[in-house]
């Protein structure tokens, strides 16, 4: 929690950066996301196992504290008078668990990439420990910071659809189509490494973002699902595609697909609603746009920053209608509504968490381990 | 086949029609497709089991001979000198066989609406007497014929994909969304019912479509699938909405997804194959248009029409690129190939086949059944 | 006008064709439009001032007569008992004058392309006969029998987009971005020349197209234009290229762009309109879809075919929303409007004239006119 | 220039903001864009005439040093040891001279909104002043930003498109469709009042933008113009909609739109241009796109951040291909190279000036002048 004595709500908030240094993308884009607003400066960070690394990507962003260890980090940051507010994990799979655990027990909030950890217990060791703490976390499922998925989502949710009855979701892109792992790439070295990965590749990777915006938009749990996982790369250890039917909570039915070797697809997340009045069409290629397809009446296409929208979809744009806003803009608003919270805590006050968390993180590990064992037993339904 | 005596090579073609009348707009479309490129009239019909309906919608069109039964005008028109060289028969599916049967039995070649009978026992039958047969018969899967798909064939069938990976085909559409059998229309009420429609209502009616397009465009078998139908409006009797996964021949997966009751949709069929080396995708929604997304390179747009495309993609466009062409056109692009073939028996050549027919008639067939049981056992994989 | 002794309202109507033969394409796309809803056949034709190439395409389209030239073929089909009901004339633009006269003056419907004539004086002699006698004259601004084309002009002329302000029209193209006129181009070569073409290559061409389409869907005239007009291909005669201001009748303002060098571009005709309370935007390449702008709203997309459209649009497709039409049924379009009228007159009733003739294409010739003027003189504003 | 005796290279800059309080969406467009690298921080401002709303935006944003005048706040940062290295100006266009001037003065580097003045004669003025002094000046034309933009003026300027012949450029938006200005809109008010927005209203505050961004990628300058302006909505002064013919050095021609009354638009920035090998799309409604038009080939799709594209491009992306970008990064890309400048010049180096400057702000200025000229004598050409 923040540090007693000093006031959060006055100040910009102090964040912490473990894992992310050069040559991970993800990191340049959890530094630009938290700063965004103008509500947060990244200060110290354990950005590399790599000394070098760790130090010269301190020196890239100015960072005031650079630390070769997470757990010289944790030790140093709690008991410092201007130590970081929180951390920020964006390390490979594996560590996020020992990582989180190390600053949720110095007292410090914790914001973690996805998935919540390496395989379903580990993912309910952390819940236990997180739900035992006052300490904040969350889940970056970015996608779900978009302006237009929270308009679906209020959409879905207040009923303006009618009962739901189908869903199509996807994520699909093609960066893993040849075996980069075996050509010293680092960043799929890891995520073909069922060690520092999990069980799976692409489900894990991606298709628990997919699994999460749907259930986020519609509000309706995945109830059971039939996989068929594949491995279409030589030599690969884990999945890199995955086709997958889905039955929801209140009888809609529908399909998840998500791969990494669909040649040509950049990041195409997509997902479709359709219920018994009106569909919904969102995708990541057009973030800003959603197609709204009501009953015997004209498709709309609704704009992000509108003011024919509802609150939380005006709330989550910065600038007015017809500029674009991506990715970074969306990954942000996660770090809002973070943010927000670790004020009100310092207030005293009780957080709002309007945003994934732990429980989101064991629906995301239970969705893969019951996509891989459907698909081991020959794509038999398996409740989540 | 063609009548002794008359010279079918050196004059327009005479077609006949069963079923089609006012009030099922399929009649009108074989009409236009049938005589788009004026290599034949319309001159004879039994329209309708209705009398009147079928004297009027006989007079809509200045047909020539006007007949009570298709028993009737198989009989008359066989022993006309001037008789149909063949039939086209767009009846609800219960009736295919049998009056397929009555005119190859007359000696007149064949158009049949698509599913190619009720059942595959039906098939089965029916692919006999064709195959024993030197009769024509033409099976009505018309989204095989526009431009884009057949420059898709050639990509994929000439490797320029690489080898296949993955397929996502889908055929969504809304129009039955409503329980419009119980309102009294009269083309909801027989494709609803087993009896006239069949084992399945949505996979019959448009999955097959969306199966066979998948397979013309690859070249590739559906070796096996694993589907979860459902009837999402109360009181139906057959699916109105599937997913099913899929696997090809070669280690190809993927999906198949159809769907009556996606709100919004209008004839939402759309295609999706990627390869070791590339990926294509085209929907209906924008027919002239095929996305070509090599590994590596931007994506192509290739346009309907335009000289860069392969032979047998500038042989089914009309007018030069950018004047869009549709459906009709798509449609009369079968039947081109069907009278080139109706013009070689007729000259004692041998016909060309270039049109899908009763083999790809009874992997229809076949691809309902399976998608039916395995659905009802649970959705298991089940071989076609 | 139509045969006397013969009942036009009860059978199909012969139509003859002037031109179009082998080489053009114009002239199937004039066949298949005709031919389309079997209310007429092509029987007729002087396809081509060259014998050789005038029987070929007569027998490729299985005429009944061919003739060698079309005062043989006007004569010859005004003394026979079942002769053409009207003729179509798809010749290069010197000839419309001097082939339509001679039909008119036989007593024969005449369906003529745009340009009415080669100059504003051919066309005003032309109009004073057509408008001296009872034949009806049809001009083939095919655009205009777009479905969602229609509905714009309900839309505008209704009131819906409130006080017009703003529009936008333009028809761009590349065929003639190289000298092919030089290289043996039949299309090219008469299209380039003043003594075939008339005093503009491009405006004439199908600027005339764009322009018709802005007064078609707005209902209100081109006031004035400022042109500034370009040859951009070494040696070449005619304009190729036109950026135009334009003022219309009322207020309203907006800009006429036109080119046929425009690189990429296929038929790029393209529509925008913007009153005080939305505005529209319709273009060729998706013709079945028309995009509805209301002021602080959403944007709706309407789609051909669907039932919420007014009656005009409905109208005008022929199959069930989400099968896409093209060109070639827009073109049908006309011709039924036409056709219905050609059974009024047979029948002594006042024909509807819902289709363009010599007032557009009057005004046509003068847009020409005072667009190569305004440019000549430096862009200066001219009054049509 | 950076302050003597600290090293601007080897910290964080600061920055300080004149104009862009509470209510002015642009102030927090350049919080946002100057500090999303991690490269600098907004520490001083004087945001606001309005002494509480100075210092209530200043809070919002932690700001250290709030100023009540901008006189006040040059002065004091000049002095201070811990001054701005660089002052960012988002006032109303009569201040940008007097503000820019100040601090200039006071040897601080300046990024300014456009236009550069009031009027030419002002720009003028302040391009002697910049000119003559070792301090640094950019002008916020942040469109030129994009990925796409940057890799479409390579391809231009590289010659893929062969010789330039035709262009197309709009920027279209709707927020001044109503007389904002009577009904207390301040952004509207300033915007269309002659003493504080300068000659021009829509050509000056978007037509500028267009023009800049046609000339940034083109590398050719508009040798003359010939426009149309109008003030569409009742009592407004200053226009709110141009269309404008334009010919560009070298021979090409095209179309200029602006307009703040087109009901619907967002914020349509719209760029084509078309060579004699090939055609170039881009519009800001999917900004991550360029669309590429070879003569003869399929079009081809190009996405920002993908490895195929140019260093210039690539450079300006932040997330991987597929991960969408917008305003703000691209904005962003601006300061990005404004700041490396900063730097250099704090080592004593050279500044690269890859960022518009006085230059293009005195061209912007000329365009705005030489527009309401033409249009004033009645769409006469002018020289720019």
């Amino acid at each position: 929690m923040s540090k007693p004595g000093t006031d959060a709500s006055l100040r910009r908030l102090r964040a912490g950066l473990v894992g992310g240094g050069r040559g991970a993308f993800i990191g340049a884009v959890h530094r630009i996301a938290v700063e965004l607003d103008g509500q947060a400066l990244l200060v110290a960070g354990a950005l590399s196992a790599d000394a070098a690394t760790a130090r010269a990507s301190a020196a890239d962003w100015f960072l005031e504290r650079a630390y070769a260890s997470y757990t010289d980090m944790a030790a140093a940051e709690a008991a410092a008078a201007d130590g970081i507010d929180f951390v920020i994990i964006a390390t490979p799979n594996d560590l996020h668990f020992p990582v989180a655990r190390a600053f949720l027990e110095a007292g410090i909030h914790v914001v973690c990439d996805k998935p919540l950890a390496l395989n379903v217990a580990e993912g309910e060791a952390l819940a236990r420990l997180v739900e035992s703490r006052a300490t904040l976390f969350a889940l970056t499922h970015a996608y779900t910071g978009y302006p237009a998925v929270r308009q679906a989502r209020d959409m879905v949710r207040s009923g303006q659809l009618g009962a739901l009855r189908k869903v199509m979701v996807e994520y699909t892109q093609d960066w893993l189509m040849e075996p980069l792992e075996a050509r010293g790439n680092k960043q799929a070295a890891w995520r073909t490494d069922p060690a520092r990965a999990g069980l799976s590749g692409c489900v894990g990777d991606i298709g628990t973002h997919a699994a999460n915006l749907l259930e986020f938009v519609t509000g309706t749990p995945i109830e059971a699902l039939c996989a068929d996982l594949s491995a279409f790369v030589a030599g690969r250890r884990l999945d890199d595609d995955a086709n997958i039917l889905l039955r929801l909570q209140g009888g809609a039915k529908g399909t998840l697909v998500c791969s990494q070797i669909a040649c040509g697809e950049e990041n195409r997340l997509a997902l479709r609603v359709y219920g018994s009045q009106a569909g919904l069409e969102w995708q990541q290629q057009e973030p800003n746009t959603l197609l709204y397809k009501p009953a015997g009446r004209p498709w709309e296409r609704l704009l992000a920053g509108q003011s024919y929208l509802g609150a939380a979809a005006r709330a989550a744009s910065r600038v007015p209608a017809g500029h674009p806003e991506g990715y970074l803009e969306a990954f942000a608003n996660l770090y809002r509504a973070f943010m927000a919270d670790v004020r009100r805590v310092a207030l005293g006050q009780t957080p709002a968490c309007d945003y994934p968390g732990v429980r989101e993180g064991l629906r995301g590990l239970r969705f893969v381990a019951q996509a891989v064992a459907s698909s081991q037993r020959g794509s038999v339904w398996l409740n989540l």
